[in-house]
């Protein structure tokens, strides 16, 4: 029986390059000590006080159907959020709660793109953007962010695939690249969107997660506020990855139809894991300082680590709990590096092109182990890397 | 900002008949005594030992992403139960875990469907139906079940309109009939089905109230089984309607393809909420049936009110939360009926106009207080439509 084109070709049919993820973690079941650097999760869970948050609301009967676009005072406190955050004037009305970050970035594509309808992303890029874009019938069109401008992206390259299309996805912080967008990316994102008319969709999945300056929102850019969307999460900023509960925050017109969205597609997010968030986000900021502070230790111990050799270059991790490693000096490719350091040194990292062709010739290494285990990890990565450096100039010569 | 045309038009622009809803709502909110026998809600939460499991669960740090196409052991649960209700071989590659039902729903339009193929469904029907296939870029075809058939659906009227299409949504035991199909009704949709090659998406979130006979899965039926999607669900079997959990059931190469699918549109369903079902599942049929006995003494006590009188007809009530009346001899139409009724007795019913055409000119009554609450507001509904239908029968004379 056959199932409709679309969902015969989420996937591309090239390799996603998540072999060494797989093969890591089965190597891990059958007993071998590998160190997993590969998914964004926090080596800690979500914190009891959350869970048992969650629990009273449970008992204490939050167990029906909640309100379709989430409950008003959970809407209220992601709105107080962004505001703070961005400066940006924001009320319920600019909020719908959603399953998770991830059910945000395809109701953001649904609603900006019909069928057929050209959509723009960043490479490199978090690993289902193309597959979310294709699953709600719309065409994904890649614009290569270059490891030689730190993998900000160019206003030209953008512009040079805008005609007709309806919206951009950007993503900063940045996964897999680390890197902060800059007031001038942002800008010159911001001038392309408006000339072409397009909704800028902004995945700020990471906004508590930023090591160097400020998060800054295109949201909060003149003019921008009309046309952009942008999605938030507890997943990474309170260790809720499991629960999945995100937001959309945009214009109040547009927030009204995903209303409709959510009661066509998901009737809405349990009312007992909105108090959940709404119990967290209450902790206010320190909370979420906490839960970002172990990734803040470990870049730091990660950039010592990489200063004084040149086998392995680090894009400069600005945020988010990665660091993206230049690993071209070797000779492999991101995902052969990958490949021969689990089988030396029994060390998974994510290859680069499982994230796109922009950042391929890198590795994606996750902070997201205990400290010594991170620096004697990303020691032997980088004595591993040093080795087949030396031994690619030697054959070379 | 222009948004999609898709999101723009879910709704299809007529009035949804939901106003008596909201206004029941408003009106209660402001103090006044309205019995609400809408929405399909128990009037227990979900039960406690369900919630201590979820909590369990969370506590012993459940808490990261579960398997994006649901924790093996619930896979495993599911396939049993379903197994075991209709006969029909199942494992956990036949199960894909959901956000609730009416993610199922979605999911399997968009695996059937791609934009601007047509999606038939059964009339009268779940609310949600059209919207949710036109969220998918699909064209909802509607077919309408007589009220003189009982509203069991026509081979002929599906076929009338079968060409090119790629699925049929059928929902038994329906809502908002309360009727479950017959093996002739399900053998003649069968026959359509297999005859222009199209998909079988059957709802069956009712299949633990059925008050007379047994429900019959059309998985079931000689050759269906590589061409039906079933769709399940934990809120009306466990009262667990906000938890938001439920479950399709299919030929495994298709539900391989959901997988992806969950991994694009909402990275999975949280793994406390899993255990939560899983625990639940585990009480065995049993705790279904407590779940559902409300229900049935209920209906056992409708069918007494209504015997010996001939203002207000009942659709046989076989299986789920509801009665469908027809109210057509008091010359009002559902909504007007369900309007009178609201502002005269403070009593609020769903107009059959609010589930589509096929059931203009009935109301729905949910069974969803107390039994004697229950008793008392259907008693004052037949003798207020006693009063109209008498009203008409003069005017008429």
């Amino acid at each position: 029986m056959q199932l409709s084109k679309r969902i015969a070709t989420l996937h591309d049919g090239g390799s996603d390059g998540w072999d060494v993820f797989y093969r890591a973690r089965k190597m891990k079941a059958a007993g071998e000590p590998v160190i997993e650097l590969t998914i964004g999760e926090h080596d800690i869970g979500t914190a009891p006080d959350i869970l048992d948050a969650m629990h009273r609301s449970a008992r204490s009967g939050h167990t029906g159907y909640a309100e379709v676009p989430g409950i008003p005072a959970l809407r209220d406190k992601v709105a107080e959020r962004t505001q703070a955050r961005t400066g940006v004037a924001t009320t319920r009305d600019n909020v719908v709660i959603t399953a998770g970050g991830q059910a945000g970035l395809f109701a953001t594509h649904l609603a900006c793109c019909d069928p057929g309808d050209r959509a723009l992303f960043i490479d490199p890029h978090y690993v289902t953007y193309p597959g979310t874009i294709r699953s709600g019938g719309a065409v994904p069109v890649a614009v290569q962010a270059r490891p030689e401008n730190g993998f900000q992206p160019l206003a030209r390259d953008i512009e040079a695939v805008a005609g007709g299309a309806r919206s951009l996805l950007i993503n900063t912080p940045n996964n897999p690249a680390g890197v902060v967008y800059s007031r001038d990316t942002l800008n010159g994102i911001a001038g392309v969107v408006e000339a072409h008319d397009m909704w800028l969709i902004s995945d700020e999945v990471y906004d508590s997660q930023v090591w160097r300056g400020d998060h800054l929102s295109p949201r909060a850019l003149p003019g921008m506020e009309d046309r952009t969307l942008v999605i938030g999460s507890m997943s990474k900023s309170h260790a809720m990855t499991g629960s999945r509960l995100g937001w959309i925050i945009g214009p109040r017109e547009a927030i009204a139809h995903f209303d409709d969205l959510s009661t066509n597609t998901n009737y809405g997010v349990a009312g007992f894991i909105q108090d959940a968030a709404l119990y967290a986000l209450n902790q206010g900021r320190e909370a979420e300082d906490a839960v970002a502070a172990p990734f803040r230790r470990r870049r730091d111990k990660a950039l010592n680590i990489l200063a004084g050799q040149n086998a392995v270059k680090a894009v400069h991790p600005d945020g988010a709990m990665y660091v993206l490693l230049d690993i071209r000096a070797t000779g492999l490719s991101g995902e052969g590096f990958a490949n021969a350091l689990l089988d030396a040194r029994r060390i998974a990292v994510m290859p680069g092109e499982s994230f796109g062709c922009a950042a391929a010739g890198h590795v994606r290494v996750a902070m997201t182990v205990a400290d010594d285990l991170f620096c004697e990890a990303l020691e032997t990565l980088v004595a591993f890397a040093g080795e087949l450096a030396r031994d690619n100039m030697a054959n070379a010569g």
